[in-house]
């Protein structure tokens, strides 16, 4: 591949941008689309905008740019909750490590790869890129040290930096639980593996158990039933209920004699909205039979409830299993009712069906590889053979189609992985969201990166007229079309868009108000975290890689606060805990790094440069044990407030 | 090698078995080696025998096997606690387990591999050993079904058996923790990380902290100094107190001004005896400056004290870090004033001096396999050529030296492994057996499994003159060799023996009636639990090993349970801890050995008898998964008991 052809891919990419940016700062002033780009604001601000016709609203403009970068981290954390703030802080870092890591790359590293061989060199737009790579180092070169040395410096500062934000988001946390005093969650805790006894009722037993042992902060208790019909009605009865709430439904399927009855919590004074049980009583009329699933058990203090939850209760420790109770929004109602023994079984089969997904990913990932090889589509796509002859269709399709059909794969992998993840069984879902956020993380690790790369070399070695030198090439090309792109597709909302469309023009349906997303950590994070570990391995090795790394991170930036701020909504928050995931995925980002390069040095027959990157190893993971050790134990359970 | 080869083998070891067992039944009735061989009955019960001179002493008998053997699970859990018990039940479930491995792969697989090919049979003695392990069935045999019925059979007993076990083991765990009504160990709490503040001294600090935060339970508290020449006469004291109970010992080298002072623990009424500090007054005059390095605190129940040691209890969690204190005599004194923030430092230590030994090892690991094929021998040390070519003299060679060599490499492992996991800083004497435990069976399955296999491998390749098909072989000759041998001197107390010779004639001191030792669970379970991965592994594949191995296990039992009743003193016990190794390590074994019959039945080129060996994988790991789920939380703490 020659640098016009990455930059072809580039421009073309920079220049969808531009047009969806553009069409974005229009659309979103539009009223009619103002639900799909202002969706938390219209919930919890009613409307801003008004229908009236000004020429300003088809002007493209940069103001929301200015105030996605202005806005503070207090209305960051106002606005989208600690998750929010931990995804930024990823960001942050990544813009920080790779703005030195580009500085020292680009004038350390290149011209030692650029000047490695007595060549003739060409003019720069048609010299091949694998001259701009270690590819080009002479075997046994003495200036492998620059390599080491900057690997070094990388190391070193992304631990500090990782050091400080650790810290950061740690503090985060502990303000944040301290500050959030209407926090039923708190002081609930949730009762699972209820035995079966010869007592009359399910909710005796609870309450005889809990007096028995805690009765010094024993409060009161609701349980919740297993009952396949009346289940099912509380979720429509729940789902009408918010409907009302909005008063504007008149089409629901609520059975009205038989309202949603909302406890106030009788602690903290607030009415938590999502304790929607039926009485008791009228349960019991109807579900005599029904096996008594879980117990939400309330307590007097946060304290007493923290120690409950931290406690094993029995002998047994499949029963009376306990653990603080999910906030109220967060609750994830149809997977309360799970029984707790069933919860290994279903943790087994769903590690199961996400291996046995992630190796039959492998075939459309094979042949988009091909793809991104002129030779193969030639071969593979015979009937194209006079479209391919043009030289700018042929780089299009080099540089921009296998990106766009592998991000389309790519779509179909969240979904399935948040699908395993909720029958896995989690009771929150901010429990939910984060297992499918590391299942995704895996899967693309093992997916994008190792077999991208492994089918790579298998296919260079099959054609044997291109070596593994084009590896990172065609890692540099994924950037500017995956990473940008999928930027774009974010900001446009195009789903969303189309969805509103549909609705409003098509079916003529009045819009639901009420639905509006949430943040999709699970895609987004992964995303993130995979063009950190693209750009950490690629450093020193491909340093052309790092300046649209730092594009798209800063793009990253910018799109993102918008989101959070304008259009997705925080309905439930895990407390900062997509943190440690980060943190890990850096951790093992720099090891592999390491790995990478002590292969390649060794490749280039250079032992001693080999040799330096075995100390930053131990250095890297002795930096993780610490971190271990004193902050992830704060991200297990928290400090216990006395009160 | 021949079926006579490992016959004569065997016999060597049958022979020097029976030449010892019968010198431990002379010996055990001297009067001058009843320390050796009754040390804890001796500590425990008084001078049971006395010097008088009966012909009886010197005839062989079998008594004590019959002893060992009538012994009941009360009997041995009153004498050596419930880890010997746990361990007891490892070679029980070996037992059961390889003698059904046994009569199905002696009648049902052995007769497949001897038919397996139609070749002429010669007479057995002199039949290649090969000709009874899965080498010896024709490629694309049909007859590969009964190898995957016997594996189907074998994992799902073995997962039944072990089901068995946990429970009992879970069961005996719980009745044990609520029988110990004088246990101190369960009313404190060890804290760490105490910070420094501007108060005055620690103590105040500690009693701040606990009367602030655990009012309703706490009762009172003792610090613990980190003092360099106070800890030492600390120690000395300690030692010499000890000696003076005994009040045998005239040259001790005790400050007699500063005597040990015993705390009768006022929770239980028993007297503590290890609890041993100086008074706090006194050593606040000695050593103001000195830094306060933990505390123990005592609660007034039991549930107050698990509470406290569960809970974070600041927002740093490398301060003030509770857990529940070990048991008075279980205390590892020396390290509980290591500041718990180096810990995580001596853990990476540690962990890597651990990997660079295992690597150093594979140095004579290699060495020796290459001594047990003979043309090697005859290269290495020419000089030995005359010797090696008398028949007998070879087949010891290879038959039994390397085990010898091996085994004597072997002893020096266990040292090396409990002085990392000393360095890696537990608070308890079980902890710590505990942690070199679980070093020494990574190392035995690494080094002396793969490792042998694979030098094995390697060597044969550099010959030519034999195939991978011996491998199966050397394992058979291991058993009889290193199993039945150490055992032996397991039972002889070759060191005890050697000691007490020496210290009694030789230096002619006064026995040390004090020092008894405990039970090397640290060598003895990797041991056990490696002969059982050996046997699951070779199971269907060289079946001729199982004889071998079940006899190991036999005598195993016997001697364990004879040297559990007589010689080894319980100071301390981890309360069956070494249950969840031993079941991890066979899970870990019937997974290989299906991993293992996958590849040879692949090499067989029968597809449909490897794809039988996917199914157990999974039915395997979901059993353990289920344990994990069940029984493994019992393990990590307990249920409390609310008095």
């Amino acid at each position: 591949m020659k640098i016009s052809a990455l930059m072809t891919s580039a421009g073309i990419n920079i220049g969808i941008c531009v047009l969806l940016w553009s069409l974005y700062s229009v659309l979103r002033k539009q009223p009619a689309f103002v639900r799909v780009y202002f969706g938390r604001r219209i919930a919890e601000e009613n409307r801003l905008l008004r229908e009236a016709f000004i020429l300003e609203r088809f002007v493209p403009s940069t103001g929301w740019i200015v105030k996605a970068l202005q806005c503070t981290e207090e209305d960051l954390l106002a606005a989208a909750g600690l998750d929010a703030i931990a995804f930024n802080r990823i960001l942050v870092f990544s813009i920080r490590i790779f703005s030195l890591a580009a500085i020292l790359c680009l004038f350390g590293i290149l011209p030692v790869h650029y000047f490695g061989r007595k060549t003739h060199h060409l003019e720069i737009p048609s010299e091949q890129l694998h001259m701009f790579t270690v590819q080009n180092v002479e075997v046994q070169s003495r200036w492998l040290w620059v390599h080491s040395l900057v690997l070094y410096i990388i190391s070193g500062v992304a631990c500090f930096l990782l050091h400080i934000e650790y810290k950061h988001i740690a503090r985060l946390r502990l303000l944040h639980l301290k500050r959030t005093t209407l926090n039923p969650g708190q002081f609930t805790v949730l009762v699972r593996g209820i035995p079966k006894t010869a007592n009359e009722s399910c909710s005796s037993d609870v309450d005889d158990f809990f007096t028995k042992y805690h009765a010094s902060s024993y409060l009161f208790h609701q349980v919740v039933y297993k009952a396949g019909k009346v289940q099912k009605i509380m979720t429509g009865a729940k789902k009408a209920c918010g409907k009302l709430d909005h008063s504007t439904s008149t089409d629901t399927t609520l059975d009205q004699s038989r309202k949603a009855i909302t406890y106030p919590c009788c602690v903290c004074g607030a009415s938590s909205n999502s304790f929607q049980l039926l009485p008791t009583d009228e349960v019991a009329k109807n579900i005599d039979n029904e096996e008594c699933a879980a117990a939400f058990v309330f307590f007097k203090t946060r304290y007493g409830a923290l120690l409950a939850s931290q406690a094993l209760q029995t002998s047994n420790p499949t029963k009376w299993v306990t653990d603080l109770a999910p906030e109220p929004d967060d609750v994830y109602w149809s997977n309360i009712w799970l029984p707790y023994k069933q919860l290994w079984i279903r943790r087994i089969a769903t590690l199961l069906g996400s291996l046995v997904f992630s190796v039959l990913f492998l075939l459309p990932v094979t042949f988009i590889q091909g793809l991104s090889q002129l030779d193969q589509v030639h071969r593979k796509l015979p009937f194209l053979n006079g479209l391919l002859k043009q030289p700018y269709i042929s780089q299009i399709i080099t540089g921009y189609l296998p990106s766009v059909i592998l991000l389309l794969f790519l779509y179909t992998v969240s979904p399935i992985m948040i699908l395993f993840s909720t029958l896995e069984g989690p009771t929150s879902h901010s429990e939910r969201k984060r297992s499918a956020c590391s299942k995704v993380l895996y899967f693309f690790i093992w997916n994008v990166f190792f077999v991208n790369l492994a089918s790579g070399a298998v296919i260079s070695q099959l054609n044997s007229s291109s070596t593994t030198k084009d590896i990172a090439v065609q890692l540099a090309g994924v950037i500017p079309g995956q990473g940008w792109a999928s930027l774009s597709s974010e900001l446009m909302q195009l789903f969303g868009l189309i969805y509103n469309f549909i609705i409003k023009y098509v079916l003529r349906m009045k819009e639901d108000t009420a639905f509006v997303p949430t943040f999709p950590y699970h895609t987004e994070v992964p995303k993130v975290m995979l063009f950190g570990l693209l750009g950490f391995s690629c450093s020193v090795l491909a340093p052309l890689i790092l300046p649209f790394l730092l594009v798209y991170f800063f793009l990253g930036y910018v799109v993102y606060r918008n989101q959070l701020l304008n259009v997705y909504r925080m309905r439930y928050d895990s407390g900062g805990l997509y943190w440690p995931i980060a943190h890990n995925t850096v951790m093992f980002s720099l090891v592999l790094t390491q790995i990478i390069c002590f292969g390649v040095f060794g490749l280039k027959k250079s032992p001693v440069a080999a040799g330096f990157t075995i100390p930053p190893i131990f250095f890297i993971l002795s930096f993780n044990q610490y971190c271990r050790t004193r902050f992830l134990p704060l991200f297990k359970t928290f400090p216990p407030r006395r009160t």
